[in-house]
């Protein structure tokens, strides 16, 4: 059973039943109403020892850091604004005095976006993990799913792509600013972050939104980090890139702004009514998109 | 560095700046503005194999269930209701399948207390967790706090204590509805979940409130399964008895019920200015308790 089919079991057997649940399980958060203009996003997220990072090569306060980025990420691609986070924290009890260094990451990026940690737990565990919980909260007209994307819709992502694992993967800055950008100018059919990477999270838009897509692998915007050997595979597959991806009817897309402060925004290609996943070579050939490469149970 | 020299440091280090929030790090749960009349409450625990349990000992589904249910146990120390959850699930690879029985058994008593799974995660983890995070609701005017009990009120906890390891710590029902009904007849002064033993529990009370307590051993209510060889010392130190203990002002004593649809509600000794933790034999002799057991970094 892979995470697909999990995540399909469980929405089976997870029918909501409170009236203000907009949105369950399937999405980068769940939807939930607050007051008359607002949802609140409630989502989580975790950093593993040995599965995201190796304790070698990453220092206490970047898992930290890294732990709390992921999860304001998944906010920034609902268009909402992250608010609080709940931190639960497993290590083992020789590394305790470790945890300060982990905590000083966490309210590093806390504090640029000023979310409140306002709880959490510490438990003994040989694994560290780092487990957010994070809520935000979003304007009910500014909200942006991953499965309202329709045929003809342009593709496009922010940043650049690949090689994140080369130090990216614990620098960036979740995209909430751009994200709110992007809406003021126009407002996205659809919208999903770059975690897994970009043929793993396009396809997750895609068939969330009962469509295809075509990439043009000439457009794609490859990062400087991205492996020499195959730089599109690198951008494809790598993951971690933390970056927007969105799709636009065509007769919006030239209200897409083509930066945002430097930053740039490119339009990649477009999602299809054929569920397939196509990419597009320069010289007109097309190939499927080999099997998404899940972080999880991969 | 302790749980409690690290929740200090914490507590100074994240000082909440939204307004909407009423209490961050401290209590069984952070509480929030929600709406005119209530506040959400936010809390998060974690099971972790070696530490809250032993695969041998447990079944997934047990585990699942236990997950839900400790937290549930925290909106109810509160006086809430839970609403929505979101779990992260931390397995190896190849027990992937075993997910189904951990899930049904969080599913089992998520049904029981009508709470909505809304979201959540999979990791591949070498040590298995699982990592729940709940939102309850409370009408303002029922939340308690766990800060707030004054010197001379009287000490009750509900059911008997000891030896939940013997079974009752995979079976326990937190009891959201007996603190309920509480509420209805008396608003206590304060208010905690034993989780971690009566003994440290009581302390967290009190200290939190800035007194002491005495504690009058012949009172205690000890359960069956204590162990045989010190019933008074199973029942302090034990924990994951999952009951209530709360505190009542001194003229409001007449109005706590004696038991709960068959659950007995007892009065077991009072809150003092002196901030000593005793316990009183019945012989008159008194001894200070001896340091608090914590689960975590113990």
């Amino acid at each position: 059973m892979d995470e697909r089919q999990i995540i399909k079991w469980l929405k089976s057997r997870c029918r909501c039943k409170n009236r203000q649940v907009k949105l369950g399980i399937g999405d980068d958060t769940a939807v939930i109403d607050y007051n008359r203009n607002s949802y609140l996003l409630l989502t989580t997220d975790v950093v593993v020892e040995n599965v995201h990072f190796k304790m070698q090569e990453a220092t206490f306060r970047q898992i930290g850091r890294k732990a709390l980025a992921v999860n304001i990420s998944d906010i920034a691609a609902m268009g909402g604004n992250p608010l609080w986070a709940l931190v639960s924290l497993g290590m083992e009890k020789k590394k305790a005095d470790n945890y300060r260094e982990i905590y000083t990451g966490i309210l590093e990026i806390a504090e640029m976006f000023n979310i409140d940690i306002v709880g959490g737990n510490l438990s003994r565990s040989e694994t560290l993990f780092v487990d957010i919980f994070l809520i935000g909260i979003v304007e009910k007209k500014k909200l942006i799913l991953r499965n309202t994307a329709r045929p003809g819709d342009i593709i496009f992502v922010t940043g650049t792509l690949g090689g994140a694992q080369k130090g990216k993967q614990f620098r960036f800055i979740p995209r909430v600013r751009e994200a709110k950008e992007i809406i003021k100018s126009i407002k996205p059919s659809a919208m999903i972050d770059l975690s897994d990477g970009l043929a793993s999270d396009a396809r997750k838009l895609a068939e969330a939104s009962g469509c295809g897509f075509e990439i043009e692998t000439s457009k794609i915007p490859v990062s400087r980090d991205a492996s020499e050997k195959n730089r599109i595979s690198s951008a494809l597959y790598d993951g971690e890139d933390y970056e927007l991806l969105f799709t636009v009817s065509p007769e919006f897309v030239s209200l897409v702004p083509a930066d945002i402060k430097g930053l740039p925004v490119t339009n990649i290609g477009r999602i299809t009514r054929q569920k397939t996943f196509l990419l597009k070579y320069p010289d007109g050939k097309k190939a499927k998109i080999r099997g998404e490469k899940f972080k999880h149970f991969s």
